[in-house]
């Protein structure tokens, strides 16, 4: 019995019918002795069909009015359930990101949290109500209205979960928690009980489709256990915490995938001090995020530099980097958007010898070229062809022993 | 040149290409050189839709939800329009009703405006941009979201051109201005240049449909010239404005007909003081809101009371006639819901002999029966049977000259 965020995504909230199940699964929560705070995204597709809406307005869309336009969703959303809540008989209150103290700052469409200033959710708690708060938005400093980006309902949660100490921040969502690999790719994965904040979190930024890494690193920093479950059987699903010390780990815990990204190869780059930076000095400027650097320095003082980028952000990369190329004296920018990573995930690894071998062995047995490498100390990752990455993820999901029985 | 305010109704911004031919206007009354303020409803039948999804949720709607659910529709076509503005190279920023300072008391879903803090708003024109601003909503005392009712989009428009000294109030709807009568009934009506706030009130009080009592009132006390106009033909329309001394007036500018109320007849009521504020104290107490009234003293000391409500109150008026019967000692409570009203409006009517007469014979002379009579100084009403309004309207258009050639 304590205080319980429960968050309700798109899917969760897609209808009049699944609307009034979260109602009642509130409801149950209550009656069991709980707190609850509920976050709620917006409605199945609404949120793509207002994007649908604006591309038929107009080409433009400046930042602040596509916030405007997007957090009407989360608006339907929270007023439908707090209805559904009051007509089981639940107290409650619908409150916006603006409403519930979500300050931000002022970079629309992707804001991040300033700061969080419940009062008015904690006022509503200690009244005995439940109150529902929209995800995925806030208001600036300057007064408007933001939104979080990708995930941000996710976001909002495990932030009120983290003001008000929440013992638990439930994330509800189609499906029925986190997997030893994705099930549409092996169809032997299955799903863990319980997962550490380190090996989610290498699982988000490697493919892990279930949660952000944005929401996960917040939940660690603050200490909040995750639960990630089902809003359609309401089975208990995966939880994500702390670190057991107590507990023997598993040495590989789950395989991720992820065909999203892309390689640059910025060739016959001179090597000396400060080259490098220049370059991602430059990429960074332009707010492209880099994934995995790989550097190898041959015997003529020239050096090749890979990197994989969002396939969203090939383009504009490609820019970046044909600007810097004759900055730097670089020889060459090559592409390759055909790539995809496989990385096995596991907070064992630490203290486990061998585990890059198999990983390579298996690989190599099986046909399958390893084309550059990154690791971390619970993660290796390996760059591939894209069209080996469904191999790769199930030889190596029944390398590592993860297969169901 | 000036400050013009320009509301926009669900059928100006009903689509995409509606929203583009708004901006596209506004940016020429800009190019005109006026500093132009915009305030839309929701998008067509946007809030219709979403009472529908609420009805398919709960039958229990809190009205503290109902309107934090309403005011998603404003947030998106407010969006939209400065999307499309800033497509026409036009800066622009939107404005809930909380944002532009329209602050109003906690009587949610039929909130009043307390007052006008519009300082955003005024920072925006004073930066050379076109605020847009959410209609219908505000933010209470207690920091909630509220709506402000019926034609409430109307009351925002005209309450901002009053707080910031607008030229003029321009209406936009999907009519061409305001008629000597309805158009449809009386197809030789014509469309009048100009009227007097007087007698524009009298017509939205006795059915005139373009514009409710509640925003011309609004309007003639803070001296707001009102221009209701098309968005479809973006034609000069009919200026709403103070009487002018120096003209002389039409006895009668305009004929308007209603046929949404009922009549209850409270009968053998006592003839003596205070009964008759029992009665209307108890209506008043359930929120009903009493049209005309009648009292008949006959020769035994016992009266008969009859007055007009809104159909959609006939129920629980009745019940409250019920209750009240015993109490003041009445006989009997009938109801009718087969009346119909038609009003002559004219402000020469104060100066003018004879038109009263005319009124009557004319009804007369077309075997038409007069159950029950009001006036004020610049109108005269009358119930008739509900079938009989059309021909009354079409006999009176006539009689009063007022058909076009």
């Amino acid at each position: 019995m304590g205080l319980v965020v429960q968050k309700y995504g798109g899917t969760s909230v897609g209808d009049a019918e699944r609307i009034r199940a979260v109602a009642s699964h509130v409801a149950k929560t209550r009656a069991a002795g709980n707190e609850v705070v509920v976050v709620v995204s917006a409605m199945g597709k609404f949120t793509d069909d207002l994007i649908k809406l604006a591309d038929q307005v107009s080409p433009t869309r400046p930042p602040r009015e596509l916030d405007m336009l997007l957090t009407a969703g989360e608006r339907i959303s929270m007023a439908l359930v707090s209805m559904a809540l009051a007509d089981q008989g639940v107290q409650s209150a619908s409150f916006t990101g603006s409403q519930a103290g979500i300050i931000t700052d002022t970079d629309h469409t992707r804001a991040k949290i300033l700061e969080m200033r419940p009062e008015r959710i904690r006022e509503a708690i200690d009244a005995g109500m439940v109150p529902v708060v929209a995800g995925f938005q806030g208001v600036s400093t300057d007064h408007d209205i933001t939104t979080l980006g990708r995930g941000g309902s996710d976001v909002t949660a495990v932030a009120l979960a983290a003001a008000l100490g929440a013992d638990v921040c439930e994330i509800y969502t189609d499906v029925t928690g986190v997997y030893t690999a994705d099930p549409r790719v092996v169809p032997k994965a299955h799903q863990l009980d319980k997962i550490s904040f380190d090996e989610m979190m290498e699982m988000a930024a490697t493919g892990g489709r279930v949660l952000m890494l944005r929401s996960v690193e917040f939940a660690r920093r603050h200490g909040v256990p995750l639960h990630v479950r089902s809003s359609f059987t309401w089975e208990p699903g995966t939880w994500i915490v702390e670190e057991d010390p107590t507990m023997e780990e598993a040495v590989v815990t789950a395989i991720t995938d992820d065909t999203s990204e892309a390689k640059i190869t910025v060739g016959g780059v001179p090597d000396k001090p400060g080259i490098a930076a220049k370059l991602f000095r430059a990429l960074a400027n332009e707010g492209i995020n880099v994934d995995m650097i790989v550097q190898n320095t041959g015997a003529n003082g020239l050096t090749d530099i890979s990197f994989t980028v969002a396939l969203t952000d090939l383009e504009s990369a490609t820019d970046v980097c044909e600007k810097v190329k004759n900055v730097i004296g670089a020889a060459s920018v090559a592409t390759d958007n055909n790539i995809g990573r496989v990385s096995i995930v596991g907070a064992g690894m630490k203290s486990s010898a061998g585990v890059t071998a198999l990983m390579f062995e298996t690989l190599s047995n099986n046909g399958i070229n390893i084309e550059m490498i990154s690791t971390s100390s619970i993660r290796i990752s390996c760059v591939l062809r894209a069209d080996k990455v469904g191999d790769a993820v199930r030889f190596l999901h029944t390398a590592f022993g993860l297969d169901a029985n």
